[in-house]
């Protein structure tokens, strides 16, 4: 993070990092001494109290084999190759298998500098609906490390889903609730072959899971008792 | 947003949504007057000025065909299915097609009560390394809103890629370099057939963009008229 004004946006990227699993926070030339001391009060994370400060992006990324900036363009005329944060994302992955990658944030109120920038290999966007509209810094960070933590393949996988009650438990309620029907005066006699089958119908359609059989079956038992 | 404590996080939510084309943001009992204050403030954001106030999560989502909470996991025990961002995301999508989808964040320190989640049709979590730890609010919905905004085609599109330097480009630019090192006594004599093919390798390897051939021959070029 560099130049940051407000070390509560330091707090909310450490605090992303924690969250997605990131360890190593390096700020460079934060606004003020507010930082330091965050870093040092006591019950402050971890992540915190370990990050180190730098003067220069120099020093900062002086290990790193890939410093990839971020920005909202816009404003400027870059001289970057800018990728999208998924597609960015995808080659910071790979690159991370084998060394460390920097990512670079700017200040709230600048972004990066030209001479910051000129420090990066390329720049990475997050695709907001209108580019002229400039993010907060702390959602920024969390979604460049959600998107760094993101696992493509959970799109497809379904979770364990809850069983579904079966045609026998479906049949169990529906005839429980034909009964209540009946004593309740609710099925007309001279239609009552094509109501049955309505409510048949119905009770599929209410896609009724398994475990929430016994409480259903439960109330309408109680409302058969009292009918009779 | 139901019982927000803190009126910066509304404020956060509001910039989310604008950043990531949503409209209508909608709180229940917010914590105190400042949420008012801040709607109403000179500048406020248009987005926020519209947010609409309602007593009870039952009203505020009375439109809508599903009502999905979210949620950190961990301390209770959820009565409801619960579905991982990425896959979550999917379904209100699908939704969103035909319908309005009602999407619930709790206040910063309880989260939804389970009063709240009873209105829910099912949870979303957000995956974090360590599910006992939660995720601040703004970042929350940020993460949310963008995962719904998300393009998985953008994975795979590579953006317009700067346009490399041809191979005449590259044997101009070697030349050039060549010619320095011979001027500089770089060169053995000796094994000047094999210097010369590392040099036009090397310069490969470089991966030189089209546009920056005219400033490395510039720079050469100096360096030549100042050895000669």
């Amino acid at each position: 993070m560099v130049s940051t004004r407000n070390p509560l946006n330091i707090g909310a990227a450490a605090r992303a990092m924690a969250n997605f699993g990131f360890a190593r926070l390096r700020v460079v030339n934060p606004y003020d001494v507010a930082f330091r001391e965050a870093r040092s009060a006591v019950g402050a994370a971890p992540l915190l109290q370990a990050a180190t400060e730098f003067a220069t992006v120099a020093e900062a990324v002086a290990d790193c084999t890939l410093v990839v900036g971020t920005t909202s363009i816009g404003h400027r005329e870059l001289q970057h190759p800018i990728r999208r944060l998924e597609y960015g994302s995808k080659l910071i992955h790979r690159r991370l298998a084998d060394a460390p990658v920097a990512l670079l944030f700017g200040s709230e109120k600048f972004g990066l500098s030209n001479e910051d920038l000129s420090h990066c290999h390329w720049l990475m966007r997050i695709p907001t609906t209108d580019p002229g509209l400039s993010m907060n810094l702390g959602q920024a960070v969390a979604l460049c490390l959600y998107e760094l933590a993101r696992d493509p393949a959970a799109v497809e996988s379904r979770p364990e889903s809850i069983r579904a009650a079966s045609a026998g438990e479906n049949e169990q309620i529906t005839l429980k609730l034909l009964e209540a029907l009946r004593l309740s005066g609710y099925i007309n006699p001279v239609i009552a072959d094509s109501t049955e089958a309505k409510v048949r119908r119905l009770v599929r359609r209410l896609d009724i899971r398994a475990r929430d059989v016994p409480v259903l079956l439960g109330m309408l038992r109680q409302i058969l008792w009292k009918l009779r």
